[in-house]
């Protein structure tokens, strides 16, 4: 697709024509002159790729630029923009653009996150971009923010609520009291959660956009798979009332993070500290969380979904896009010096939050304390509670241990007499 | 400083080795390889210019480099890095560097504050770029979300924590209830306060970076002397208990947004809803909220000040001027389509609260109520409270007014019998 010399225009292809790209062609041809001045180049809409031709549309899309033939689209785009759903036939769309040169601009999570870094490194070869903003929580900026605001930094570790329907849901829980079956009920009477929510309350969705945040920022490759993944479904009102009570509020976290010798990647509920800028993230929003050697911590917050937000995030990155092929440069470097192995994120330290349900009877404290002692875990704070049911609770916070130890102390404390459940284990982040 | 084909090398020149410029260079040095593989390009510090070789420094800055020639050290840079303090000689040496086609990296507010646009203009027209993210809220990267991130939308709002001191007093204010005089001696005592605190407290600081965003965020030309500015000096303890009882915090904001005819920027205490993102930034925390018309509400946030955390800002902005110089390619275009005129604040409306001391016998409601709706300011909600010394006091929060209508409605309240005094009147933003 080269010319030489600087274009005039830069044709456009659309590769899915859903919420997303739907709002795409609407802002592309409302802002058609602002965008061009902004780009330097006039943008211009050159084909729309659909599944099928006789799907209802939006009378904003162009009835003339739809086709069904998504590699023509590829073919005669200087940039394409793919909003398509699932792997296939994204990533061979992808693979066969950013191979002929052509920079592309995704917004597929799905794709990114199973072969993202080979595509990166293709279009290396090939020097096109590759950008793809939109595919990590909607319009928060933190693509951009990793790969340009702290590309002279090193970065530790990224923590995020990337996960709108799971956040709206523990808020609700939080502010509400209520159960989280109660809740998931209304988020889908309000469009906040599918008919089927298992990708979002399960953590999957959360699992792909932390491995997408992962391979950027430490510049090494990390797939869904990879992943391991705890839900919310489990996350009771006694949990986030002991959560609160030791100043704490439970949100569903993607982290990734130097362990020893390597890359640590998780998604789980996790308990943030009330005044960690996270706790502060209400409703379906969306916000990460990145700490760097020098800058310390950041944070990026926005809406994390929606078809507008998400194309704005889309339009940003396609004026990047276009800037970088009129002036001729190179795109940005995704060098792979760090290439970091992932390793099990039971190596990494974290304090815990552990909630018992005992005996209320003298003594109960000392044997517990002991059975910590005895596994070297050492307590930080603890507090008794009562129940909703009104049995004797017993609510502790850990200082940092591995996963190990303070499985093994917890196995332990189950086994007493007087201790009659676990009721829960949740780790303490953001600290 | 042009020649033919990438260069091999950078030669970067530093003007100013204070705080920042010493970590820059102790950044630079000590990780000189991941940077140039990240650049593109080997970073070489080729001179320091400072005002005097006497002085005392970290030994980690190379004796060799310094001069007190600066204007040899921009002849002698590819890059220009200018951490200078104050208006001049920054102005003229920063000018020099882009009219010869030089990038310059500036983290120099007060030289921005006065001569941005002018500044951009000519690099534009040079092919120079311009960046300046560390000059905002240190390591906030907010002017890079502006420039680019939202490059696809249209921002309709700028709502900044810009200034540390001024929010780590008024947090702990809130927190403990003290006196401003009391905190302000502690910050001070702490380093959060310079023992000159009137360009943090009187809201200056945080004029002169609103002018910056405001210039970005709507391409149009603001200097720091269009921005009207109230500081905290005058919030009291009595003033935050009202907020907080109404749901709010308070914080001192940087705000710019269209108004009638054109663009509204000023630097006030503000109350923020406690649910808005804003009201979660704590201690001596910086954050920027931009609203856009497709991607909403967005939020940087950071360290907004300190060595190191400002020199990952400069190091971020180093990188990207690398790979453009390298690449050969223009700097991105600050187009000047937009160009709304600066416009008189009390143009726009806002919602108020204000805190009256009044008489406690019946009728003085009625008699107040009255008074607002015959300038049609309806009031929002209402609250009686106790002041600290026991007197009666009601605190109300209006809807939408201009400060036109809302003045007068306060001038004839303070005329009634009942009514002992206006104790503040504060803007509510952010909704």
């Amino acid at each position: 697709m080269s010319e030489s010399g600087p274009p005039s225009r830069l044709r456009v292809g659309l590769l899915g024509c859903g919420t997303v790209g739907t709002e795409v062609v609407r802002l592309l041809l409302a802002h058609a002159e602002e965008l061009s001045q902004r780009a330097g180049v006039r943008l211009e809409l050159s084909g729309i790729a659909v599944r099928s031709l006789e799907t209802e549309r939006d009378p904003v899309v162009p009835r003339e630029l739809l086709t069904t033939d998504a590699e023509a689209v590829v073919a005669g785009s200087d940039v394409v923009v793919e909003l398509l759903a699932g792997v296939q036939p994204a990533r061979d769309l992808l693979a066969r653009a950013v191979a002929a040169g052509t920079t592309v601009v995704s917004g597929n999570k799905a794709v990114l996150a199973t072969s993202g870094p080979e595509l990166y490194e293709a279009a290396e070869v090939a020097g096109a971009g590759v950008f793809f903003e939109a595919a990590v929580a909607g319009a928060v900026p933190v693509v951009r923010g990793i790969r340009e605001s702290l590309a002279g930094d090193r970065i530790t570790r990224v923590l995020g609520i990337v996960n709108g329907t799971t956040n709206f849901i523990l808020d609700e829980m939080t502010r509400e009291g209520s159960d989280f079956a109660d809740v998931l009920t209304r988020a889908q009477e309000l469009g906040y959660a599918e008919a089927d929510p298992t990708a979002d309350v399960g953590g999957h969705d959360a699992a792909a956009k932390a491995a997408i945040l992962a391979s950027l920022a430490f510049h090494s490759r990390v797939a869904q798979a990879d992943v391991p993944v705890t839900g919310i479904t489990d996350i009771t009102p006694d949990d986030i009332e002991a959560a609160a009570a030791m100043g704490y509020t439970i949100k569903l976290l993607a982290i990734a993070e130097r362990g020893d010798g390597g890359l640590a990647v998780r998604v789980h509920p996790a308990l943030v500290a009330h005044d960690h800028p996270l706790a502060g993230v209400h409703g379906a929003y969306n916000a990460v969380v990145v700490d760097a050697e020098a800058a310390g911590t950041l944070m990026f917050y926005g809406a994390g979904a929606g078809g507008r937000p998400t194309a704005s995030a889309v339009l940003g990155d396609l004026v990047s896009a276009a800037r970088l092929r009129t002036s001729g440069a190179r795109p940005p470097v995704e060098s792979r010096y760090a290439a970091l192995p992932v390793v099990d994120p039971a190596t990494v330290s974290t304090r815990y939050l552990v909630r018992l349900d005992v005996a209320d009877r003298p003594g109960v404290l000392a044997d517990i304390a002991r059975a910590f002692a005895a596994h070297d875990v050492s307590v930080e704070k603890l507090r008794q509670v009562v129940t909703r049911e009104g049995a004797a609770g017993l609510v502790l916070v850990t200082h940092r241990q591995t996963e190990a130890a303070l499985a093994a102390a917890v196995a332990d404390i189950a086994e007493l007499d007087p201790v009659h459940r676990v009721t829960s284990v949740l780790r303490v982040e953001g600290s």
